[in-house]
């Protein structure tokens, strides 16, 4: 080679799938799903700071690419995620995502990461950063309806968030259960497999859905659902796709993260214009009540939004910083002289 | 390690600072660019098909952050773009950038790549495209205003696709243009050096304008453009920042690429909502009318949309796919049972 190695500047490090998992290990996953809803729950807590957009989605008939930006003042975020639920027939995954963090002040990146891992981590943190904030205080038995790639880390956040000792499983295919089963033994919960949804819910003080199908499914329907319940329903995340009945919804007082994105992709889409919410980052701050009596049921309406990916993108920057956790990209071109963008190209000749 | 290693499906390939000059090199740097055109030109000439937005932007102080996406039925591109003028200053790139090419049946990603150089290739050979189809046939001599990182790139594409060997330079620091002076030195092209933009415009058939300053700029005024020229104004790529004295723009007749970004980053955005405009798709498609008289002055409007990114993107795959100049990277998470993501991390404990 004629041309010296890349400069340092040059160099963006890359968070692999391999090296997250190990800095998942490293960390701890019960550690990691705390600090990760703190994070989220900090940046939360600070909202009217971000530069808010819905996601830019690209729809085809198998599914849905979007991209999901955000920034503050000084650090930008997006995150790269798709959606097609028939990749599972294949042995793909529905849903596989990766994500930047970059710098405002120069548009440097700082940080390239895999988010398939960290997407089913945030979310999972992001259901039991609502959950603390809505559920019953004595809460310890949850539902989860719908078993799939999901399922053990919404389970484990609410553990390890909110005290949730108790578990009831339902999924369309009991071998999705069974995955759960198997997966969850060795983690001090109390493990039940169930045969109906209306099985799974009897008793339960939380409920998370967090099922597939790109349609309009009824996976809970008013009948089921009793005073006093939380429900995280996590799964309706893009038009045409909700998983609630809409008496639970009426029934319930809605949370939501973006209402203009929420409206469009949320259980919110299946109801009328005027349909009351809280924003949840109001909960957090102390600027909106959260639950104000032990019979209400509420809903977290969560689709997933941005900062929930900026808050975990810088999360895993500070984690994977100087560590070997970290893989260093040959990423942006570093000439000598900045103007000479060419003469760079024609020495390497 | 107690698990195996990533597999196939796993892995994306990764196209670097280093590879893509050697792809570069590899290709030869003058047929990269007429067969980038070609790319560019085929996409255009199916421009009804693309999924078309508006860049994504989010602003600084300092610069912007943008991504641009956009899709047909079998793929989806976005690139990764930031423009931060007062990065020279600090010894950075005023742009840097990086793209993803994906399949739009799964979503999964088919390539990354940096842009930062692509950027600066495609650019040139958009340029080039609308040259090609605006310029009078017998145009051999060139402008170039602004002889910062895209000059050379600019001059390139325009000898290589259109014909041009006279290139008379300017720059506010004549630094800069001696730099192309150099770097252009032994392409067999004729180069000038100006002192001023009036001397740069001397019996130029084309003048290309690429200046970075982010605010309304007059680097051309009207006096200085006799009839039949072509004119590709592209340093103009944000609100607020435009090249152009309007006298002139009102004399020309302008092509624009996506006029709904145009409207609000181009020379268009000093412009009454009225003023006339053709999309250069429909003069490659034969749709509409170029150039109909030797003493018109065409104005190509370029502000830089989403599907040249594609096009390029699109081109790089395939130049570098089995190739040394790509990095398998370990980006989507792959369990054995697309379900069980959770076991595959449990397992790399």
């Amino acid at each position: 080679m004629t041309h010296p190695s890349p400069s340092t500047r040059a160099m963006v490090p890359f968070v692999s799938v391999e090296n997250m998992m190990r800095l998942v290990h490293h960390v701890g996953l019960t550690r990691f799903l705390v600090e990760l809803t703190d994070a989220i729950t900090d940046d939360f807590k600070r909202w009217p700071a971000f530069d808010k957009t819905s996601r830019v989605p690209a729809h085809s008939a198998g599914g849905v690419i979007e991209l999901m930006p955000t920034a503050d003042d000084t650090l930008y975020g997006f995150k790269y995620v798709n959606g097609h639920p028939k990749n599972m027939a294949e042995g793909l995954q529905t849903v596989t995502a990766f994500g930047v963090l970059a710098r405002m002040d120069t548009g440097y990146p700082l940080l390239l990461s895999e988010m398939t891992l960290l997407t089913a981590l945030r979310t999972a943190a992001t259901s039991a950063m609502a959950t603390r904030a809505l559920v019953r205080p004595d809460a310890r038995t949850m539902a989860m309806i719908g078993n799939g790639a999901q399922a053990e880390f919404q389970i484990l956040a609410l553990h390890a968030v909110c005290g949730i000792t108790d578990i009831r499983l339902y999924d369309v295919d009991p071998a999705a259960t069974a995955k759960v089963m198997t997966n969850l033994a060795g983690y001090g919960l109390n493990l039940t497999a169930c045969t109906t949804p209306q099985d799974a819910v009897l008793g339960a003080d939380v409920i998370t859905t967090a099922t597939a199908d790109k349609r309009n499914n009824q996976v809970l329907t008013d009948n089921m659902i009793g005073a006093g319940v939380h429900i995280n329903a996590i799964g309706g995340d893009c038009p045409g796709k909700t998983e609630l009945h809409r008496d639970i919804v009426a029934r319930a007082d809605m949370f939501v993260e973006y209402p203009e994105q929420t409206r469009i992709e949320g259980e919110l889409q299946q109801m009328p214009p005027d349909h009351p919410y809280t924003e949840l980052w109001q909960v957090l701050t102390g600027d909106a009540a959260g639950r104000t009596r032990p019979d209400q049921i509420t809903l977290f309406d969560g689709v997933g939004f941005a900062i929930e990916d900026f808050s975990a993108l810088r999360y895993v920057h500070a984690a994977s910083q100087n560590t070997a956790f970290v893989q260093m990209l040959d990423f942006i071109a570093d000439p000598d002289d900045p103007r000479d963008l060419f003469g760079m190209l024609a020495r390497a000749a």
